[in-house]
């Protein structure tokens, strides 16, 4: 089962899948969302061997995984419903008076073809072989070819298992998904390469996805591709919330930052507190929160030691001082949270500050002021997430700081903390780049189909040609905007 | 008014622009919206010299002009009204009962940053300076910088004073929107590669497009780039419309081929033939009325220079011998219309005859049979438009053959010709790359407006400090995806 598919078989799986494609495209709306909702039973009809599977080869707990098979489920079952939603059909009928004569122009919006989605190792279901970036392709009407990751190599073959049951439970050509092992840079790389590959999902590190970027940028024909590289997903304690909430805050940045052993991509890599009267009063209540936390097993080796170095490098810096630290136990395998404090001055003067650890550890920026903070804030590049935890009249003073972070982040908090990804229409999950590629769109939410679509108007066609979405009857009873305005009503 | 700006000043004038936009994010849609109908007021105020002087530049008679100045305030008029349609707010209130907590999250769409536009010689008014570009920009809450076309710079500064004399009436930053004058690839380059612009829009030529691309996907922060670089837009006719209508064929399609002197994005460049006993009707009535045409003044004498060697290139393969020739008058400044023939077979064998020859030059390839038409709409790459002439029993008998032709363009057309770009939300003027850049967006439309926003959601702010369009009130009164459900209801 590792093995690595052979390029020659991995190029008859991309002719396969352009193969099934088209005929994917020949089902309308409805009927792709009646497959989705099997792939959702299938997943959802994976006994106990998934979760204990992953568990094996993840070292995520039974709850987390539970939970995260829940939220794989309901991905594909939400987008499937969702899928008429985010076609944004637009009618604008014809006027054979006007000089010259207006036509009668429908748009809709159809796949863009084989998708090529590259899994992640910290979400081994809703992020992986049949998480989100598959069924937001498959709900676009693409076919999809997944890299699987080799983190998990068993986990994917039983969900590719559980799509591919549905795929022929539904009649459907068998390439509509298909895998592809490859341990190294190699079979991704010639997937990305490949002329018949439309566009890319990734989910994973900023070096793995700027090179699939670069990759899809010099083909002779460029393709689109939406990658989710994380962030350091900065929090801003303003000074009147710390008087007020000081243990509070401490007791929720604790969990958040511990949270799945600071594996997520929304994990506050970087807490900015001001140097205030109170300060000492969370920074204690933090350092006992972290004390007690034990130090657990992260994703795999590879991530455990790149923790160890990363956070070492960062507290090699110049005036970085470690304040709080959970036990260390058998760091080749095993992370323990840390949370290390610089001040303002010392981390505007070194960039390298400012990068991101993967992993359990935090950074506090201590600043003096409201002017130190916004210079701070103005350090980000693109952030998924950025927030402030503030009292009202913080806000009131600090209106020109919150400007700055609304400018960097895809999502603002206010008063919480940024793990927690909430699969719903509002969330934007993505942001300016190095966050993702494109800050255009989103990977979670029903939105995330977008990025796999492409409008495809009709001109002058007579109802019986159209697709069913277009028809005058509006047969799928579905919004669409005729001549300006939203409607459900038929033609 | 010729001499490039200095790269200093660039420099200066995209800091400005930056300002700009910074400022401009402090304003709701409706007043963004409201300026707009300003800078529709002032192109309107333009009096006769526009015309005028854009005549001089760019050779186009006096009714285009009239024809595309109006369309341009239109442009401006309509995306100001629709602005608010093409947000796609999404509201999901917070459920607190739950486990975990659903928090409240309400997503929007701000601008990306400061656009450069870079205008098309054959839209002096439309596509240009004042064009839909810079409309689209401005709607997304961007600020813009338009590097102006070096072929008609009078046009251009006029517009541009419309623009500017609205930024002042409505009190906003002058660094709005600026423009850069430079008649060699640098001021473009430099532009692009500025850390300052965060994304490019662009009609033109494959090779400025495509090279402007390469250096957005280069730069240490990528940018979005949607360049529309024009394509062949083939129409195909079938046997049984051929019958029916040989004449009345004819005499569209020597009217879409030389409307404008050949020089729109969309002018049908390949005309594909049933090789079937009604075709010499066909060829005799469109000989007649291209020997009728009289050549005239194209854009500019590179344009007219351009299109003497690419015919002649053409004309020159194997295979292709001239149909139709309008009579030649100064080939340094005229286009002469031309239609040339090949058969399927030739074409097929020689990738070169698929190129554009910009101006009014059509190719008619002829086939045999529903297999060899079917084979020719495989070869083509991406297009705007690609264009069906048929009876119902044409349809039914040529499905293969039109489903090929849906995966292959943005629009697609029956018993029409692709010249004639309505500005309607249902439109899509894009398609797939090497028609545009990206086929997830359309250059003409309301929907254009997409290509400059980037989504943003709030999670768990007060109704206090969300942006207008996010308050519970609804005090815009637009429709909003409310938990899943469109509406215009308050919360």
């Amino acid at each position: 089962m590792n093995e690595n598919t052979p390029i020659s078989e991995i190029d008859q799986l991309v002719q396969q899948a352009h193969e099934a494609f088209l005929a994917f495209k020949r089902i309308n709306s409805k009927q792709r969302a009646a497959f989705m909702h099997l792939v959702a039973d299938e997943i959802e009809a994976l006994g106990p061997e998934l979760i204990d599977t992953a568990k094996l080869e993840t070292n995520l707990p039974d709850a987390r995984l539970a939970g995260e098979k829940a939220r794989t489920v309901f991905q594909w079952r939400s987008y499937a419903d969702a899928l008429e939603k985010v076609l944004d059909i637009r009618i604008d009928t014809a006027d054979t008076q006007r000089t010259p004569p207006k036509p009668d122009l429908r748009k809709t919006a159809v796949g863009l073809g084989v998708v090529a989605v590259f899994g992640a190792s910290n979400f081994p279901f809703a992020f992986s072989t049949a998480g989100g970036d598959t069924a937001s392709a498959i709900a676009a009407g693409c076919s999809v070819i997944v890299k699987t990751h080799p983190g998990h190599p068993k986990t994917s073959a039983l969900m590719a298992g559980a799509i591919k049951a549905a795929v022929q439970r539904a009649g459907l050509h068998t390439g509509l998904f298909t895998e592809v092992r490859s341990d190294n840079v190699e079979g991704g790389q010639y997937l990305v390469a490949h002329p018949l590959i439309k566009a890319v999902g990734f989910t994973g590190s900023f070096a793995g996805g700027k090179a699939l970027y670069d990759l899809a940028a010099k083909r002779p024909e460029p393709i689109p591709v939406f990658a989710e590289m994380g962030s350091v997903n900065p929090v801003f304690l303003l000074p009147r919330k710390l008087e007020k909430a000081a243990a509070d805050v401490a007791k929720q940045y604790a969990a958040s930052l511990t949270l799945g052993v600071g594996q997520f991509c929304t994990n506050p890599g970087i807490f900015v507190a001001p140097n205030h009267k109170d300060l000492p009063q969370f920074i204690d209540a933090l350092k006992t929160l972290i004390a007690d936390t034990s130090a657990a097993p992260m994703l795999h080796q590879g991530i455990a030691s790149a923790y160890c170095k990363n956070k070492a490098a960062l507290l090699a810096q110049a005036g970085v001082t470690v304040l709080a630290e959970a036990p260390e136990t058998s760091p080749e395998t095993h992370g323990n949270a840390t949370v290390a404090t610089v001040t303002a001055n010392q981390f505007l003067a070194n960039e390298q500050l400012g990068h991101e650890v993967f992993g359990p550890f935090g950074l506090i920026i201590t600043y003096e002021n409201a002017q130190e903070a916004e210079a701070i804030a103005k350090t980000f590049h693109g952030e998924l997430t950025t927030t402030v935890l503030a009292e009202p009249e913080d806000i009131h003073a600090h209106q020109s700081l919150i400007e700055v972070l609304t400018g960097k982040c895809g999502r603002l908090l206010l008063n919480g903390f940024p793990t927690g990804v909430e699969v719903c229409y509002a969330m934007q999950h993505g942001g300016p780049y190095p966050a993702s590629t494109d800050s255009r769109f989103t990977s979670v939410g029903p939105d995330a189909i977008k990025r796999f679509l492409r409008p495809l108007s009709y001109q002058n066609w007579p109802d019986e040609w159209l697709p069913d979405e277009l028809k005058n009857a509006n047969p799928l009873g579905i919004w669409r905007t005729v001549n300006g305005e939203l409607t459900k009503s038929s033609l």
